[in-house]
C-alpha cells in the first residue's frame, strides 16, 4: 500500500512563512492564521447515544481476546484505532491490538496513537501490508524515520498533547475505536494507572478517546473487583473489556529513577534558569512551574529548590511529567501540589497512588486550547528544550537540523502560553549550532518564547520589556540572541549546512488551535540517487 | 404570563396504559414503550467550542455579581437557565440568580433545577411576573402544589437524576446558562462541594450542566487560590466566576444528624428488609446496596449491620445518599467504598472531604440510563420508598393520593434497576392504603420492583420465582400482594377515593430514557367550584 499517496499537494503560505498543505489525508487543512485566534465557531463532537439496554445489566463487559472486542465493535477496513503512549516504550498493548486488526483482515487503518516509541516498530510492516494507512501522532525513532523517507500512505499529522484534544473534541479526528491501556481496570471499564504490577501513574492522554470515541476498549493485566478506585477512565464510556497477562514491560514504562544532567554545561544551563527565575521575581511565594524529565530540568528543579528553602519560599503547584525531583518538593512541604499529566519514575507512580496532593490531570485541564482557558497559561514558568531556535526565538522541537522528524511535540506547544517560557538548551550539539537563522520546522511561534538560557549566556525576547527591566541589576550573562549566535558559530566554524530535503510533504505540524503551522518535507535516503 | 399555556393538548396512550401529551412545552414528545429500548440513535449534544484566547490568561474569571455574569453569558428571553440542588433547603443561589435576571428584565425563561425546594417558594412571585414561564425539574412542596393547581404556564418535566443528565446529554434540554453553587472553587472555576463553610459533600448533579451548558457560572462563598483540589467541577468548562458573602444556610444544606424512625411499625419493616437480603442470600461477602437519608433505609442499615457482623460478611460497595450510618460501615471496615452521589449529613460530609474511600459519584457514572451502562443495575439490593403501589407492582413516589404533585423522582427510577429492588413502606398512612387498584402516577413499571414490604408481610413479584424460591424455609412472612391489600382495606374501612382531577395536563413524568410515562393532572383549588 506504501507509495499511494498524492504527491501533488497544493501548498498556502501561513502566518510565519511556511508553505503548508490546504488538504490533509483528504480533509481540508487551515493554515496557521497567529496566535490570536478567532472564536472558533461550531460544536464539540458528540459521540453516538448509547442505551444500557444493550450493555450487560451485571456491568460484566470482558471478553476473550483484542480481537473478538475488536470483532465487536465493528472494525471496519479505513477506520480509525487511537492508543495511548503512559506505557512508553514498555506499550504492548498497541502493537496487540494493531496485529489483532491484521488478524481480521481489515485494511487501510488510520493509528491514532498519543504518540509512538521504538517498541512500535512492527507497525512499519503493518504498513508495508497496507493494515496501517497513516500514522497521526509523534513517531519517535524508527517510524518518524519511515515517515521521513516519504513510506508511508498518507501524511504524518503530529499534534500537542493539548492539540490532540482540540482534535478529537473538535471532531477532526474521528475515533472509530479507541484502545486503553489500563495498569487496573475492573469488569465494567473503570480504568486507572496509578496502580497494578504495569503502574504507569496517570491515564490522562487516553481520557478524550474514551469520552469521544465509538466504541471504547479496555486492555488490562489488574482486574479487580467492581468499583476500580479511583478511576480516570470511567467505564460508562466502555464497550468491552479484555484480560491480558501483561500490558507492558514495567522496566520500560518508568525509569527506576529519572537522572539529572552531569555535563558541567548542562548543569550551568539549569543554574541559570533557577537564578532566572528567581532573579526576574518570578520565584516568590505561592508561584508555579512546570519542568519535566530531561537532564535539565531535573537539575534545574534541584537549584531552585534550594533557592526557595533559602528564600524560605513556597510554591502553589508544580505540574509534571513528575519524577522524584518534584516529588521530594512535595514530601518537604515546597509545593502543596503537583499536576501530573504523565509520571516518569517510580518515586512518581507511588506518589500518585498515595498522595492526594498529587493529582492526576489530562490533557483537557492542561492544555486543551479549544476549552475555556486551560493550564498552562496559569504556570509562571515552564522550562523546556528545543532542537533549534532562530532570531525571532520561533522553535524547533520535532525535526534535526538534517530536516528527519525524530521527535513528537508533547505538551511543548501547549506550554508555550505560560507567564515565562524558558528554552534551556545547550548552544550547540554535535558541533552544530542550535541558534540559526531559520529552524528547519518551526513548531511553536517566537512570540509566545520568552527567554532562551545557554551556558554563553541568555537570550530574553524584545517583547518581553517586563522581564528586561526586571533583570536589571543582576549578574546573570543576559545578552542579545544575535551575538551569542555569532559566538557559536565562530566556535563551530560557521552556520550548519542546510538540510538537502525533497519537495514533497511527509508530514504536517498541527498548532494548537488546528490550523497547520508547518511542514515537514520528505528526507532522501541515503541509497537514492542525488 | 401565568395561564397561557395551551390546554388543547394530544393526548396518546403508552406502554403502561397511560394517557401521555404527544407535544410537551413546544417539543414533540415519546411515549413510554416499555423497559427494553431499541437502540436510541443519534449523537450527544455538542456545546460550542471555544478558545482560550478568549479567556484571562491568567485564569482570574471572577465578575463583580451574579447580574454580570449573566449579562457576560448573553442571558436573553426565553432561556434556560440550570441550578442544582446540593445546598437543598438552605439554597440562596437559585433564586438570586433569577432575581438577578429579573432585575436584566429577561422574560420567559425555563428553570431548569435538578430539584426545587420550599426555599425556593420566590420564584412563584418570578412566574406570576412572566420572569420564569415554567420549571423543569423536581418540584417539592409549595412549587409543586402551584404546579398542581394548573397555575404554571408550561408543563412541569420530571425527571429521575439519571433522566436529567439523559436529556442534557441528549440534547432535549439545551442549557443556556448554568449557575453552580460550590462551597469550594477557585477564580478559574474549578469547583467542589467537600470543604468549606458551606460544604455539601458531592456536587454531582450539576456536572452534566458544567459540562454541557453554552455558558457556566460558579458562585462561591469560598474562594481558595488556584487549584482548588479536589476539583469536581472544572474550571475549563466555566464562563464566570461570582464570589459571594453566601451561597446558604449551613444549618439547612446538611442536617447535624439524620435519625433513625422511632415508630414500631417502621423499625419492622426495616427489619423485615436487612432479614430479607440476608435468608434470601444477597447478603453475601463482597455485595452492595444502596439506602437513602429517610427513617426506615437509616433503620435499615442499622439492622443490616449487625447482621453483616454476625455472619462475618464484608459489603463491596455502598451507595448513598451518604450518612453517618453509612459512614460507619466504612469506618468499621464492614464496606470497602461508599459510592456517593448526594452527601446528607455533616458525617458524609467530613467522610468525603477526609476518606479516599468515600467516592463522590456523578448521575453519569450511577444513573444515566444512555451510557454504555451505569452503577445503578450492579447494584445487588436496593432500599427504597413509594406513595402508592399497584397489584402489579406499579409505584408512584411523585403524588399523593389526591393528586397533588408534592415530590420529586430522585434516583428512585434509576434505582429500580438493580438487582432485588425493595419497596419498604407502611401498608397506609393517615388512613390512606399505600396498596391501590391503580396508582394515581406511575414512575416506576412493576416488573422492575421486586419485593413490596410493609409491616404487615413481604409481597414478592412473582415475576421473580428466583427470590421465591430462595425465601422457601424462610420464617418471613411473605404473602401475596392481594391479601395484604385487603387486610389493610378492612382495617381502613375500604380502598381510597379515586382524587378529583381536571383533564388538564400540569407535568409529565419522564422515564429514564426521556420518553413519557406518565401525565399529572391538574387539582382544582378548594376555592374552586365543582
Amino acid at each position: 500500500m506504501s507509495g499511494d499517496r498524492d504527491r501533488s499537494v497544493e501548498l498556502i503560505e501561513n502566518a510565519v512563512g511556511r508553505q503548508v498543505p490546504t488538504v490533509v489525508n483528504g480533509q481540508q487543512a487551515r493554515p496557521f492564521g497567529g496566535v490570536a485566534e478567532p472564536p472558533p465557531g461550531g460544536a464539540k463532537h458528540g459521540p453516538p447515544i448509547r442505551s444500557a439496554a444493550h450493555y450487560p445489566a451485571d456491568g460484566d463487559k470482558r471478553v476473550p481476546d483484542l480481537k473478538t472486542a475488536l470483532e465487536r465493535c465493528g472494525l471496519k477496513d479505513g477506520m480509525t484505532i487511537s492508543t495511548h503512549h503512559h506505557l512508553r516504550n514498555g506499550d504492548q498493548v498497541a502493537v496487540a491490538a494493531l496485529q489483532a486488526a491484521a488478524d481480521l483482515g481489515v485494511q487501510d487503518l488510520m493509528w491514532f496513537p498519543s504518540a509512538s516509541f521504538p517498541c512500535h516498530e512492527p507497525v512499519i510492516d503493518l504498513m508495508e501490508r497496507g493494515v496501517v494507512h497513516h500514522i497521526e501522532g509523534s513517531m519517535n525513532g524508527p517510524l518518524g524515520a519511515y515517515c521521513s523517507h516519504g513510506r508511508m500512505s498518507g501524511l504524518g499529522v503530529l499534534r500537542s498533547h493539548g492539540g490532540r484534544w482540540q482534535a478529537i473534541q473538535d471532531g477532526e479526528v474521528h475515533i472509530d475505536v479507541a484502545v486503553i491501556a489500563a495498569p487496573t481496570a475492573d469488569a465494567f471499564g473503570n480504568a486507572d494507572g496509578s496502580h497494578g504490577p504495569s503502574a504507569c501513574g496517570s491515564l490522562g492522554f487516553a481520557l478524550a478517546d474514551s469520552i469521544y470515541a465509538d466504541h471504547v476498549i479496555v486492555v488490562t493485566d489488574h482486574l479487580v473487583p467492581f468499583p476500580c478506585i479511583p478511576w480516570q477512565i470511567q467505564g460508562n464510556n466502555v464497550d468491552c473489556v479484555v484480560e491480558v497477562d501483561s500490558i507492558g514491560d514495567p522496566g520500560k514504562i518508568v525509569s527506576g529513577t529519572t537522572v539529572v544532567t552531569r555535563s558541567p554545561d548542562r548543569l550551568l544551563i539549569a543554574e541559570y534558569v533557577a537564578r532566572f527565575l528567581r532573579d526576574a521575581g518570578i520565584m516568590r511565594d505561592g508561584f508555579s512551574f512546570q519542568a519535566g524529565a530531561g537532564g535539565i530540568a531535573l537539575a534545574f528543579v534541584g537549584y531552585i529548590r534550594q533557592m526557595m528553602i533559602d528564600a524560605g519560599v513556597k510554591a502553589r503547584f508544580v505540574r509534571g511529567g513528575s519524577t522524584s525531583y518534584l516529588v521530594d518538593l512535595l514530601d518537604a512541604g515546597l509545593t502543596d501540589y503537583i499536576l501530573d499529566g504523565q509520571t516518569f519514575d517510580l518515586a512518581g507512580v507511588r506518589s500518585i497512588g498515595e498522595d492526594p496532593r498529587h493529582v492526576a490531570t489530562s490533557p483537557f485541564t492542561s492544555y486543551n486550547y479549544h476549552g475555556k482557558g486551560n493550564f498552562a497559561s496559569m504556570v509562571d514558568a515552564v522550562v523546556l528544550g528545543a532542537t533549534e531556535v532562530d532570531l525571532n526565538f520561533n522553535a524547533n522541537v520535532v525535526t534535526h537540523s538534517d530536516g528527519m522528524l525524530l521527535h513528537g511535540i508533547g505538551g511543548w506547544q501547549n506550554c508555550l502560553f505560560s507567564g515565562c517560557t524558558i528554552l534551556a538548551v545547550p548552544s550547540f550539539r554535535d558541533r552544530i549550532p542550535v541558534i540559526v537563522d531559520e529552524v528547519t520546522t518551526v513548531t511553536g511561534p517566537g512570540e509566545l518564547v520568552d527567554v532562551i538560557v545557554t551556558e554563553r549566556g541568555i537570550a530574553v525576547n524584545p517583547l518581553r520589556t517586563d522581564l528586561l527591566e526586571a533583570l536589571k541589576g543582576s549578574d546573570l550573562p543576559i545578552r542579545p540572541i544575535q551575538e551569542i549566535k555569532a559566538e557559536v558559530e565562530t566556535l563551530v566554524g560557521g552556520p550548519p549546512a542546510r538540510p538537502r530535503l525533497g519537495d514533497e510533504p511527509v508530514a504536517v505540524i498541527k498548532w494548537v488551535d488546528g490550523t497547520v503551522i508547518d511542514t515537514v518535507w520528505r528526507v532522501p535516503e541515503k541509497s537514492e540517487a542525488q
